[in-house]
């Protein structure tokens, strides 16, 4: 049975508003605070000298669709269905000819929120799946501005449709068409249209005395990279770093909102990032995953520690760096936490609650599991990280140009073939090491003491793991974004193909 | 004729002390306000919060004798003498067989700041030559605690002689038999002596009104790497974090002694680094140069941009950023003002005064010059950065395991082979690319400004250029620190072998 626990009482007046700000594509590298070069990030480096600062917080699959399915049901993509059997270890998403996407059968934060009365609103990209059945409003959420997918494009309408942008139930334009991306200068006034939303829904619940859960799941930083017309040109970094810029300018606006409002003390506010830098984009569309090794797609550090600040003024001391290991995963639990509510019981959750950690300080032992679609890569406890298996892409995709650790090929890690390590991983200390460049002598009495140590945890996490249906599995032309709801009645309906689904080609 | 100028007036009273604390071998990416991802120096991070961060500072070598060398010359090592013509574009420091040092002909910071009343004393590493003629207080210092050369060792006496260490004109004592340091644990109390000497002196100086210039040069961060048992297991990091965090400690308590004794806002003090962290020596007995390309002994920004902390309270405003491009060379002429002097008229000064950058935020726009031995292997403008030769190391010696770049292999960048680009230089924009992995097209506008630009001050450069002599040709066994002065009172004297002075041998 499904339980549902909370507090009893007035939950409007117990409970703080939730606002998690997810970044897509952007490296532990890209703030000043984390040691971006240029530290162009003022506002953020505020936010996180008025708060606490996690060091070693992880997403849960170093691309974004399981990522973002993570973090909303605090489960391992690989039980939440957010993953591919078509091959081994491959990395899936959901790109437009997606048939799948979040199963009914999961409980989305929003879903869980609700019960305590929380309105709940997405800004920006969904990604988790676009067919009706997975429409944001039927998982939770109350409002919308945004779209399903990636900012791709621009298509040409035949071949495939351009992205829709959804108020609430319905499409109301498409990118490129309706909302304009530059992709030879780069300017897209999008993320203004972002914090405004933003800016709006807060003080509309700050009017209504409801506590609100906003996910502001903004993109400007994922490929095409844009930025609006004044902050273009204004970053040493180039057209990512003025996208950097517009984005911490936009934080330091929604926080100084709250503080206007009088509810900064009641909203709990978490900055992070849904997968590292992109640096096969690098260094025009891509950050930086500051002294870790390689970007998305990979397991290795730079694939999969992001950016973590939390802020909560009144609660959360000042100025602290935590060494928690933490995940996206755990947001789930700590807003539930913040809720007053208890997590779903009838299912293996992933994340824990992060408030201990931030309002006393306290470190809780845990591992983290780096996943590459069905495929358990990599495990980190303590400083150690394991490495059962290794694989950046194909030499085949690698000699097109395609790198997803440019400059920085380390023999025997960066392998170019999946190279297998299940009887002998690879060690990594991770504190003398951050950039997993000298593995540990396998002779060495540490090895072995780690390595036990480690494998004990991955045979406890593979006995008692329950994968889920993978969704990422078959792709169909006739799904993509032809006509959304709504569409009638902006005349953008298009004419869909014939269904011809297909096992989806995941090359890495 | 040599001309020197002060400001007229109780000199004391009105000048500052001035306070260099000069790392060895520490990166840009140690400190935790520079991205290292453990945020171990608290004391530096909040050192900088209070005082101005210099994100573009950068040293005047790649290696640590010519680096001191221009540092207390303000002069680049071409031109006072600390670079060798053995080989093209060869490191070379002062080994113990080596013959030369810094020629009387140099003008040194303290034999300057002499005149205006300071009394200077340096605390560590010397490194300007060993022999009597190149001793500290016969070049300005009036006190001395410390080294002529690296912590190398231990020596067995007869092939070559442990190093000395120094109060003022005596020997007191040699490296692992008076001063020890334990390989095995990496143990060694000398950073606590060094500390202990600084707290003193600056309370001897504040008692008797007098300023004072101490040149703080510790060396616990260059291998072997050492630290007090107090400090050993307490990083995240390792032996080498252990040694950070009792620097980090130090420092701490330093500027905590200024503040309890009312001098802090007399008093300018200067973090800085010798050149970029030695990743040849990583991760145990190196650091990190955070996101830029390759370490110590190159002319990427990973071996010559150093971290850089300006400190004075009412004066510097605190929480300052500066992307001023400045050198540890500008510390002689800034120091030079602070004393109310006017810098040598007689001789090309290559450092400038960065007191109206700290104290009116005014940014300067000026060249770094990138020296490896006698060749310009780049130039930095702005953001640009112009290389015009490259090499990391030769086949030969990275085929036997020496690496300048682990797990940084940029084709065309990091070459095994000297290859000159004289007249297409290899151009990177470091604020879109701070690691120098994407060379910008030879075809492209951008390049052809950039590099027109560049090859104009290069032509200046070059033009007026008169190399001094080069100081670091000759070797001989016998002028090894047998017997230092002040040994016969210890019993400490060793016999010298005879004298066979040859080419110094400069692999890289």
């Amino acid at each position: 049975p499904l339980c549902l626990c909370w507090a009893l009482g007035p939950a409007a007046a117990a409970t703080p508003n939730i606002l998690l700000l997810l970044m897509d594509d952007m490296g532990w590298g890209d703030l000043g605070v984390f040691g971006e070069p240029s530290k162009e990030t003022p506002n953020l480096d505020q936010m996180a000298a008025e708060g606490m600062l996690f060091l070693d917080f992880y997403t849960a699959s170093p691309l974004c669709s399981p990522s973002r399915a993570a973090l909303l049901t605090g489960r391992l993509p690989v039980r939440n269905g957010f993953y591919t059997t078509n091959g081994h270890a491959r990395n899936a998403y959901t790109p437009q000819d997606i048939v799948g996407g979040i199963p009914d059968s999961e409980l989305l934060l929003p879903e869980l929120l609700k019960k305590a009365g929380y309105t709940n609103k997405i800004i920006g990209k969904w990604h988790l799946g676009h067919r009706p059945q997975f429409h944001p409003l039927r998982h939770g959420f109350d409002e919308w501005f945004g779209s399903p997918n990636c900012h791709f494009g621009p298509y040409d309408s035949r071949e495939r449709p351009n992205i829709p942008v959804y108020r609430d139930w319905d499409m109301v334009g498409r990118y490129y068409e309706d909302f304009k991306i530059d992709l030879k200068t780069g300017e897209a006034n999008l993320t203004q249209l972002y914090l405004q939303e933003a800016l709006d829904f807060i003080s509309k619940q700050q009017a209504s005395q409801q506590p609100f859960f906003l996910y502001w799941a903004i993109d400007a930083t994922h490929a095409p990279v844009y930025a609006s017309k004044q902050f273009l040109g204004t970053s040493q970094r180039g057209l990512y770093g003025d996208a950097v810029r517009e984005i911490d300018d936009s934080v330091g606006k929604i926080l100084k909102h709250l503080q206007q409002l009088g509810i900064s003390e009641n909203t709990f506010v978490f900055f992070t990032s849904d997968n590292g830098a992109a640096l096969i984009s690098a260094p025009k569309q891509g950050g930086s995953n500051g002294p870790f090794l390689c970007g998305k797609q990979t397991t290795f550090e730079g694939g999969m520690r992001v950016p973590a600040i939390a802020w909560w003024p009144g609660h959360i001391p000042a100025g602290g760096v935590s060494h928690q290991l933490g995940s996206v995963m755990d947001l789930f639990s700590t807003s539930l936490s913040l809720a007053g509510l208890q997590p779903p019981s009838d299912r293996q959750i992933d994340g824990i609650d992060l408030l201990p950690v931030m309002l006393q300080g306290k470190l809780t032992d845990r591992p983290i599991f780096y996943y590459r679609g069905n495929e358990l890569m990599a495990v980190r406890a303590g400083l150690y990280k394991a490495h059962y298996w290794t694989w950046s892409n194909s030499w085949e995709e690698h000699n097109k140009g395609i790198d997803f650790c440019p400059g920085q090929s380390v023999a025997g890690v960066t392998t170019h073939t999946q190279e297998e390590h299940t009887y002998l991983p690879l060690l990594f200390h991770l504190g003398r090491d951050p950039g997993e460049k000298f593995p540990l002598s396998f002779a060495s009495d540490e090895y072995q003491q780690a390595v036990e140590h480690i494998s004990g945890l991955v045979q406890q996490h593979k006995a008692s793991l329950v994968p889920g249906q993978p969704q990422l599995n078959v792709c169909d032309q006739a799904v993509m974004n032809w006509s959304p709801p709504g569409c009638e009645k902006l005349g953008k309906c298009l004419k869909a193909p014939e269904s011809d689904p297909k096992k989806c080609s995941w090359p890495h």
